[in-house]
C-alpha cells in the first residue's frame, strides 16, 4: 500500500480512478468546507473517512505537507500496451491527434513530477518511461506534480516493441537532439507524435534514437547552458501546443 | 566572502569577470587536464591558486559536489541602474532588441538557478528580481544554474523608478498573467522587451501589473494544473527566442 499526502493529491487520485483506496485519513477538527469537495468524491467513489489526531496523521506522513489528509491506497498502475493503445484511439475519436512524451535519465522524483505537472497543462495524452523511474518515492513525484501523477497515464516503456507498436498505429517519434538540423519550429507536430526527451548528460540513448522518424533541436543561445530536461520539455511541449493552436486542431 | 564550489560555477564566474577573488582552492592529486582551462584563467586573471587536501576541502564545502574545486571571492555584484541602462544600450549597438526578464514570487534558490539558467540559454540580457532573493543561499542558486548565475547580469528592482527607467529606454514591459486576452503567441516580443512572471501562488504583484504596457497567457489544457515559475519562464522566453528568429533578428 501506499500514502497520497495532501488535499491535491488525494482529490486527484480519486477523480483520476486509477488507484484502489483503502481508506482516507483526515485530521479531527480539519476544516470541513475546504475539503467537502474530496469528501463527496470519496462517498461517491465509496471510500471509507476515517478522522484521527494529528500524531497519527504524522507517523504515517512522509513529511509536513499533507495539510491534514492523507490516504493509504494501492499504487498508481501502470498503462498495459493494449490500454496506451486504447488511450491513443480514444484521443483520435475525440478528434485530437495524440500527443505522447517519453523521458528518458530523469535523475530524481521532484524532476519526473515537474514534468508531468507540464506535460497535464499541455495536453498530453500518456506520458512514457523507463522502469527505474517506478523506483522513484512516489510521494515525492505527487508533490511537484500538482495533481498531474495521478491524471496521467503513464506507461513503462523498456523495448523497441512498445514504440513499433505506437509507430503502428501513426504516431511519429521525434526526438530531442541538441545540434539537430531542424528546430522545434520547422518540424511539424501537429499530427500524431511521440516526443522523445532524454536526460542532460547522456541526451536520448541510441535505442530510442534508432527508432526516430525525426529530430529536432531547441534553439538557444551559442555558447549558452544546456537546458535542464523539465525545462527543455516545457518548450518542446508548448511548441506542439502552440502548433496545434494555430492548426485549429485543439 | 561566499565560496563557489564546482569546476563549472568557478569557471564561469572568473569568465563572468563579475567577482573579486580571493584565492581558488583545489584537491592535491585532482587531475590537471580537467582543470587546464580554469588554471590557465586563474592565472590569467591573476587570482592565486592553492593545493589543499581534501579534509580542508570539506571543511569549507557547503556539500559533496565541489569535485575538488572550491573559490573564495567576494559576493555576485547587483548591477547599478546606470549599469543596467548601459547593458540595455549595449545590446541594442550589438544589433539585438535587448530581452529583460523579471521575476516575483520565486520561493527557492535552486528554482532560481533554474529560472537563471534558462534565461542564459535564451539570450536573456539581464535578470531583475526583488531583494529578497539576495538572502537566498548563493551556492544552492548557483549549482542548478549551470553557470548562468555568474554570467548573467542581476539587478535589484524595487520600486517603480527603475521600471520607469527601462520604460523611459523604448522597453515594454509585458507581463504573464493566467487568463489575459492575448496568448504569448500573439503578443509581440521582438521589440525591446521586458517580460515579467510572477510565482505560482500569487502571481505578479499590483504594483507590476500597474506599470503593464501588455499582458499575455501562455495557452494550456482547460482544467490542468498551473505551470510553476520556472517552466512558465522556460516557455515564455523559447517564445520570443521564436519570435526573434521567425523575425530575423538574431
Amino acid at each position: 500500500m501506499e500514502h497520497l499526502e495532501g488535499r491535491e493529491s488525494v482529490l486527484a487520485a480519486l477523480a483520476a480512478r486509477q488507484r484502489r483506496f483503502q481508506v482516507i485519513l483526515v485530521r479531527q477538527g480539519a476544516r470541513r468546507e475546504r475539503l467537502r469537495d474530496l469528501l463527496a468524491l470519496a462517498e461517491e467513489r465509496g471510500v471509507p473517512v476515517r478522522f484521527v489526531d494529528e500524531p497519527e496523521l504524522r507517523a504515517l506522513a512522509h513529511g509536513a505537507t499533507h495539510g491534514g489528509v492523507l490516504a493509504v491506497c494501492g499504487p498508481k498502475p501502470r498503462m498495459t500496451p493494449d490500454q496506451l493503445a486504447e488511450i491513443v484511439d480514444a484521443a483520435r475519436a475525440a478528434g485530437r491527434a495524440p500527443l505522447l512524451l517519453l523521458i528518458e535519465g530523469v535523475e530524481d522524483a521532484r524532476n519526473l513530477g515537474f514534468v508531468l505537472r507540464t506535460a497535464d497543462a499541455m495536453g498530453v495524452d500518456a506520458v512514457l518511461v523507463k522502469k527505474h523511474l517506478w523506483d522513484f518515492d512516489p510521494v515525492e513525484v505527487a508533490r511537484p506534480s500538482s495533481g498531474a501523477y495521478e491524471r496521467l497515464p503513464l506507461a513503462q516503456v523498456e523495448d523497441a516493441a512498445a514504440l513499433e507498436r505506437l509507430r503502428g498505429q501513426g504516431l511519429r517519434l521525434v526526438g530531442c537532439l541538441a545540434g539537430a538540423r531542424r528546430t522545434i519550429h520547422d518540424t511539424d507536430l501537429t499530427s500524431p507524435t511521440i516526443l522523445a526527451i532524454g536526460g542532460e548528460k547522456r541526451g536520448l540513448s541510441g535505442a530510442v534514437r534508432s527508432l526516430c522518424d525525426a529530430f529536432a533541436t531547441i534553439p538557444s543561445r551559442r555558447g549558452g547552458p544546456a537546458l535542464s530536461l523539465s525545462h527543455a520539455a516545457a518548450i518542446v511541449l508548448a511548441e506542439a501546443m502552440r502548433q496545434r493552436l494555430a492548426a485549429g486542431g485543439r
